[in-house]
């Protein structure tokens, strides 16, 4: 198992997904915990804390609102934890979710993404692991090149939708 | 012992040393912990799990930043729990510390005070204690009947100072 | 009667109808008021400065927009007051109603809950309850002990939608 | 008396005044209260009441934090009330202030001014009553006039520190 | 002519009637322009510069995004002047709005009400005309009493949902 | 070539479109790229690179959320250039898109325009292009003189609601 | 002349200040103004509106707090108007000014620099009249040059304070 | 060479410091350089290209306000890239420079930290390293143990200001 992603309630699975799809395209073994740092305090302790034992080599961890879960994961474990806020029902439009993840006080890390950002969670879990793992690199750098391809093929909306494309 | 007073950093003491302040006023008896969600997760957890059965009937925790601290603590007690955010050297202005002690998902209130609000964390503490006791309760309004007359001396100010004060 | 849950409008009903619901969850007995403290000031100085004597124990009071309501009754009454900010019509994405009760000047504490958040403050109106009711107290315990059945529950979810839930 | 100009607390003395003298250089007789909309809502109720029977025309209030106190008046009077948001030490940049302020719910206008203000709400006050004041509304004529021989006067300045002062 | 209402453009209209309809409520005489402080100054600064002189005494004016036409129709006119704030479609959020219109400098107020708030900019502009016309104080009298009656007629809402009414 | 039109996704068509339309409108030659910052800068920097040697005289970009793009251009080319923010659908109601653009460090400005602000970058454009350029110049006093007339004509709009139109 | 500087009031000049050096710095005649979009609106109109026959080609505008200036400029001439938003003493940390600069509706385009982006103001000044002028082109390629070379040359503030300098 | 630090300006060295010095504690490689995203593109693009070859495994990199510097790097390389948002001088309470880096588009992510936050970057860069590097996984799981006992000796503190410190 290399990667844990955790979210709070199941209704930030839709997001989470994303990160889990990155993951999956790229081969990278992973599995998914729904727990709750203010509901569910001790299995979240006991989870996290058997992390590392087992393998999982990042954590990905995704809360809306007041989104102490990253936080406390960070705190339970030496692993990168790297916190997706969400722009949850309960959010005050990703604020709240932002600022609970980002501000950790100084010598617990969170390694925070964009409002709703867990594609790119799974991208860094992916440039974390490619230190040490050849066929994963080799994955980024295609991905990374593909990427790029796409962008260009733009020109081809631009033509089609009768704009002047400039040459590139 | 009737109040706990917990903040994650000897820091914050001079905002929360007004809450301890003003129990010690009312004659409340109180003790004060300094201990971090993120960095001392185990020791909270043990700690505040014992609360009630030592008789604690109130909480009051301050944080600054990501301030997950007041949260946990709902987390851990069926106890009521005020929080206070502090705007703290790592802090965003106090709005990442509002936010995250405000914006507390559903089944785990926190009581948030205003920014820096640790006098009237203490306050609230005060109007719980006085439902069951009357001395307490004596002394609320006491006190409430002295902020009034506090509010009318300021007359004295206005004449000092040279206004028309008004007839009041 | 234990709780008054009060409003300024008829329209915040439908949000502050979670407050009354958990409480009603809980058997604990409730009033509801609609009152200005803007449209109907001396109606809401009678009703309010009555409640200690009438038994009451908390006042629970939703508001949106320039929300006076919940302070202006923390001011009529020594009992403690749980304020509800509303993300009404009339709000800028409830960060008004949030500042105008969290920001309360010493003296006069609002115990604030998050935007909307009024499942929460009936949940706070019952911690403060089951301090002095062992039935209550009781039932909070079965309360968050369900909770956490159905964070844990999720798993299923997790299942049944094809991902590798972890061993929790 | 035309103008009652109304402050929570005598810390606001020392933006409000700029209200006052602003009053004084038109001549505008006014008269200066510290009541708290939250601390001392008998003493308002009854003070504001009887405004209009004592001739006064336009009530300036202004506060700070979640500032109930222009809104209340403007509750208890049908005279036009001018609000002024103050930056105060509890304040997180005079944003509640001016939230709690502007946001005022339909019936019930506050006519609101900008943060810390007072000279801008004292000359809104002279505004309204140059309407039915010959002497006031020469007098207002005279300051705008002024004003803008003010401004003019700065190309001075520019001359003085060397700048290609532009021809106006 | 007792009112001019102005607004930058026909799509504030839907907001703007709001303050139209109070004032016809109260049959107070007004007029409604269409004219843009950015696309024909000329056109405001004659229209503005003459109302005085028609006997024109309150302006109300709204304006959206980066909203001058409230503070420059202050600078034209010694008459007092009433911004709201319009959260139009090119606003983000109302923020733009409200900033430009209430942060005015010093020398030039404007009476600014909520986001949208143009029905309490009609009853501001009714306040200030009811100092000098006793039918229309009249009129503001019942207006206000019979708020208060609509806001505790909603007991008859809570007995229809089932709800305890509590007693007032 | 006079205008080079660059955007980092085709998603930002419909938003961009605006500029595009203007220029067309004045008949001034436009290119379009869709290039992005951040997945393709070697393309960027080649393409922004030769574009003064190709008679390009202003750049238009436009970009949301963390919008580097309009910066780098102008890091990369010593035209003029104007970025547009852009309310994206990863942008946090355009306040990334606007601060990531607005705010450059001295030396490398980026004339900016409003969130979503394309129309009035084919305008600043056009400006520009008119101060060497008389027919342009010819073209945007009509523009500003029909926009002038456009505003005066809603006078019918009102009529036709009903409005008392006021005298212009 | 080549560049007209709007402020609107002496306070502005310190920051100002840094348009007009960087303008001398290139050899850019100028010329200052100090204008009220509030306080002297008959001067602005007839000093913007004979800038274009006087040979003017770009103007650069600050202001603070509702920033009306400008907007109103650039509505009143159809020269390029650059925007530059001050943090003065009555602003909210500058974000009145900034919206109330940046947000202009469609038609009245401002190019709007970073807050107390004055230097920023004068070289977007320059860039659009280096496409006339060659000699200013070249000056502003050797500006850019010098930039760099100023950036690289860091590297020995890193030496002396003994960091391990990269190898650039 | 472990991890490459990477700021835009010389005057963020005294926060990038942070992330230095804990990185020299830890006894981890690290390399720093002042390259500007805006000033420096060429060098920029040069340098990080080869990190990789080099052996760098994580780059942290430090900018303020239009913050575009972590997110070029991120573009130009595999490797994992922490961003630091820093509270500049030019910046506006850290908002532009927090939005500019965490709100990455799809693709290309950037590990955020918090405002100042340069301490906790370079313990994400140890929390990294720790996953393939033995002797730095001890000294991480010693500094988080140390952590733990310093927030527990703070109960010292507590004695010696006489307050009653909870037993813990």
């Amino acid at each position: 198992m290399k990667v844990s992603i955790v979210m709070g309630s199941d209704s930030d699975l839709k997001i989470m997904k994303k990160a889990i799809d990155i993951l999956n395209e790229f081969g990278v073994e992973n599995e998914v915990a729904i727990i709750s740092a203010h509901r569910t305090p001790e299995v979240l302790d006991k989870y996290i804390s058997g992390l590392r034992d087992r393998g999982v080599q990042v954590v990905i961890s995704g809360a809306g609102g007041a989104a102490a879960l990253p936080g406390v994961i960070a705190a339970l474990t030496p692993l990168p934890v790297i916190g997706v806020p969400i722009n949850s029902s309960n959010s005050i439009d990703g604020w709240d979710s932002i600022l609970s993840i980002l501000q950790m006080p100084s010598g617990i890390p969170v390694a925070t993404v964009a409002l709703d950002g867990a594609k790119n969670a799974g991208l860094l879990a992916i440039r974390i692991l490619a230190l040490s793992d050849k066929d994963v690199a080799k994955k980024l750098d295609d991905f990374n090149s593909n990427m790029k391809k796409a962008v260009l093929s733009k020109v081809d909306v631009l033509k089609e939708q009768g704009f002047n494309a400039a040459p590139l």
